[in-house]
């Protein structure tokens, strides 16, 4: 019976560097900071069109349909269903969620020629729930989960390391859609191990941390890390298994402490302690404790920072923290999304005559300046917020500011003296710190994030009215997730983690070819003989990338085959006289000396291999 | 020997309508003017997102996939190498070759958060021209055709037709790079053979017509359009195998007339005769002709057009014609490209008081009024520009205004009471024309331009300084051609083709599966025979469709699968009782009773003819 899918129709056709669009470069490129960016452009797999922005070669293109076309097998393997949404989208929806003002700058907004407001998609939470309203009205449709592979923008403040932060990018977004909270928990599931097998797949080492959810809103979020010293995201785990994002790590907060038989708080000179260093110094010479010295961890440290809202309204908050820690301002900004967060500046201190720099306690902020009657939060409440470390509890007792220049107060206590707006995760975690579950010490790390999933639950459709009927005929608001992955930076990724002082190393499942047949020397019959060898290959489904260029000299050959990362280099050359060609495995391994007339299956063998 | 790329991988899934992700809607859509966007919306392939952006359902995407796929392999056969150029570009290249003004309107501009321009870009030839200046400086590195599959970006004025003109739209773009003509004619050559491949493969019907080249520059240009009546284009063909865009149609000119003998040019008193008949009437009842009555084509039509240039200056010309033409503005337009071209308005005549409404004389237009010394087209010459109609080549003579209300002139011979500043195509085109290389009278029909291939010669290289070294090591500017396909309109065109009343009826090559399989019934065993003949089909390579929902009508089912237009029906029910199936080409022909146990078999068989 024959096939409505010959096996012919699939055989791909060898690449040859003779014709081949690539040209590969001996200098680093000035403007690439990491080896993949380095060799990604270097190998001529990618060109930067703008910052942030690139072009792909005929190699890049290669890779990158690869990946696609993994992430693609296992959407569809976990019954997701590919669509394909714009990338140029109307406000409104974006409008509805208030997410048009929340991305802040990060949004590439355009009009178009009627002067209606349009975006360049960053996500598509909105589109992907308004598709889902326009079709689907019963809990008997659900669950789906669509997902599409598509171009997205995102205006970065700081495009860098070529693929890995781009302002056009390719990603593979997937959202679920599910009547009820178990149901999301088990479309989540779905995702979580489809992105596993996905990145196993690829061969690409990963994390699987706890994560903040960010501007998505929503309550379950994990990323997907790959470990790498050069990433962005910083990590922690523990000896006992705890992960999470540093954004996401949760301070364990210690017992509260009795402090009835506290001193009371007293008001000490303090001359020039501007720094933490400086006033437990002066601290230990003019007013030293009996029974051990007085420590940073001992000073309630406070910073303020400013906050620019979605709305462009400023605010200042006061940070209440240990004075052996720093804030972390990725931390605090992951608390304080949409709203950018900075170090508040002099113009915002010479605001605010009641902060004194260098000598800012508690007793003028946040509930302890309210006056009587008013709320927390009230339109009249014009206090300045005052959050505290978890590790500031009541009854612990602290030296800090006592608002006057050259005075601190010393036995300030937590419950007794002042009271806080609340607690913020915004010191530095270090390692060393306890794991929250208690799991043992954290360890931190680097990665480049390559997923993310999030259980968003009922915002978006809340926002856009998606509603259902559910089995008892009631309007029920359905409940999502969101799942992406970058697709193009995991291409930035496997380079990252796949390359060598010389050139990419690909693994086969990703490489733009199997196989690298380089012909080297002057001879015609080398050439005939590779011929033979490619086309051999070639009928085998094995793709081959031919390096026939006549006038080229060996060594050439050889520093381009290395820079370009095919993972078997087969070289035909002097040693055909004898019958015998060499096989070199890119990433490392022993060059093997092979027959000729046997090469081609060997290599099929290898290459097969490679693949499983 | 086992093969790198195991024929199991590729076994297509069959799709489910239980599950899958489309709703079929009973009503047209109150905006869908025309049948492949009224039937594309309403069997659920695509989604309108914002005028003229579209969303692709599964079944949408699957289709586009298609014709994708065919596309992409056509280019590969013609040699064609694939990259990626982003949507979002700079303004740089777009400004140095003019187009960043000369798109006007078109052009959806934006700028990033440091305020640097960008478009989204309509078209790619600036990129690809940079693109092998970074990578080729030699002419032993050309040929070279590069081609990409990319979604590009036009505001057009009045998105329509569903895919057919969009503002966010697929295209296939292709770009040839020669040293010398003769290569450009070869490149132009394979390019313009892939086309008929593709064209013939995705069973759509086409001619290739003469085309200008509007706002792309170059020389030669042709356009593959589908014949149909809702086309937006209009072509014209001669018995004798002349083809042309009605914009490319050359009005052959007649010789020029001896006029020694001509009496000499009289005003003649024409009272209100603003229109071309009533002049013809006035002048045969004041100023009768002895041999034979005036006819409109006796008449030379002045028309005022006014034209808005890139820069926004306006300018106003002025085209003579033979009475009983028409202007077509759309012939006109493709003249003044990038300018936009509209009649003149009320306004433009007053600021002009030489042009007196309805009797305008080329007298006081063009050459005819400039003084002395002054050369057309310089800084001094504000004459009105005044363009004629191939036919009124010297000689001719003409009753025509005289520039004063109620007076014509008659016997105005060109050449010796008038001059021009040059000929114009702005007349309309009809049936019964003759062709320009003399192969009989034209018909007129319509079509969509489903391609469009240019010779663009050197004025992209030129504009962007792509040199390459010849063989002298001279350095010379390379030449280029543009080739497009527009992927999505093709899938709308191929829709348009391929329809009944009733819905879709797809060619097996594009088709979003190739057996669409019904169950009907309340069975179980239908079901589980239906169950068994789709994962017999799935195992032949054969992509099933299966309609497995338990509680819809069979009514409702035929109604979805006339509607989806799989090309083969397969319905399992009744007459499973008596071992047979029914099998129904949906694109007409006789159902046939098959045999359950010889279905799979059969069908695969058919199958396999209709992709052949």
């Amino acid at each position: 019976m024959s096939s409505a899918r010959p096996v012919a129709a699939t055989l791909p056709q060898p690449l040859r560097m003779s014709t081949l669009f690539v040209r590969t470069l001996r200098e680093d490129p000035a403007d690439a900071e990491v080896a993949s960016h380095r060799l990604l452009m270097r190998a001529g797999y990618v060109r930067r069109a703008a910052p942030g922005i690139y072009t792909w070669l005929p190699l890049g293109l290669r890779v990158l349909a690869k990946v696609e076309a993994v992430v693609r097998e296992e959407m569809v393997a976990a019954g997701a269903q590919e669509v394909h949404f714009p990338a140029l989208l109307p406000r409104d929806p974006y409008e509805a969620t208030g997410r048009w003002a929340e991305y802040g700058s990060n949004l590439f907004r355009l009009a178009d020629r009627r002067g209606g407001d349009y975006l360049l998609a960053p996500t598509h939470e909105e589109m992907f729930t308004l598709l889902v309203k326009d079709l689907y009205s019963s809990y008997k449709d659900l669950p789906v989960t669509l997902f599409q592979i598509q171009t997205k923008y995102r205006d970065e403040a700081r495009p860098r390391a070529g693929l890995i932060r781009g302002r056009e990018f390719v990603m593979k977004d997937a959202y679920s859609f599910n009547v009820d909270d178990e149901g999301l928990d088990t479309s989540y599931q779905l995702q979580r191990d489809a992105y596993q097998r996905i990145f196993e797949r690829l061969g690409l080492d990963y994390v699987i941390v706890a994560a903040t959810s960010g501007a998505m809103g929503g309550s379950r979020s994990e990323e997907f890390l790959t470990p790498t010293p050069i990433g962005e995201d910083t990590f922690v785990r523990s000896p006992g298994g705890y992960t999470a994002n540093v954004e996401a790590v949760v301070t364990p907060a210690p017992e509260p402490v009795p402090y009835d038989d506290a001193p009371a708080a007293h008001v000490e000179y303090t001359p020039e302690t501007p720094t933490i260093a400086r006033l437990v110094q002066v601290a230990n010479e003019m007013h030293p404790r009996p029974d051990r010295p007085w420590e940073a961890a001992d000073t309630l440290k406070n910073v303020v920072l400013a906050l620019t809202h979605p709305d462009g309204e400023r605010e200042l908050v006061v940070v209440g923290l240990p004075g052996d820690r720093d804030v972390d301002l990725k931390r605090v900004a992951a608390v304080f999304e949409p709203a950018e967060v900075e170090p508040a500046t002099e113009e915002d201190l010479a605001a605010r005559p009641l902060l004194v720099k260098g000598y800012i306690g508690p007793q003028v902020l946040g509930p302890n300046v309210r006056p009587a009657g008013v709320e927390v939060g009230s339109p009249e409440d014009t206090a300045i917020r005052y959050l505290v470390d978890p590790r500031v509890v009541e009854g612990t007792r602290w030296i800090t500011g006592a608002n006057s220049s050259g005075q601190h107060v010393f036995d300030l206590t937590v419950g007794r003296d002042f009271a806080v707006d609340g607690t913020i995760e915004a010191a530095e975690v270090r390692a060393g710190d306890p794991a929250p579950d208690g799991s043992g010490p954290l360890e931190l790390a680097r990665g480049i994030e390559i997923g993310h999933i999030f259980q968003l639950g009922r915002k978006y459709a809340r926002a856009l009215g998606l509603q259902v009927l559910d089995v008892n005929g009631k309007q029920v608001t359905v409940t999502m997730g969101s799942y992406g992955i970058g697709v193009s930076r995991v291409m930035a990724a496997l380079a990252e983690a796949n390359h060598d002082d010389v050139g990419l190393a690909w693994p086969a499942q990703v490489a733009p070819a199997h196989v690298h047949v380089v012909a080297t020397g002057k001879d015609a019959a080398v050439f005939e003989e590779a011929e033979r060898i490619v086309a051999g290959l070639a009928g085998q489904g094995v793709e081959v990338l031919y390096d026939d260029r006549p006038k080229v000299s060996p060594g050439v050959k050889f520093k381009d085959a290395e820079l370009l990362g095919v993972p078997l280099i087969v070289v035909v050359g002097r040693g055909l006289a004898e019958g015998i060609v060499e096989v070199r495995p890119r990433a490392g391994g022993d060059p093997e000396k092979v027959a000729v007339d046997e090469v081609v299956e060997h290599v099929t063998g290898q290459v097969v291999e490679l693949l499983a």
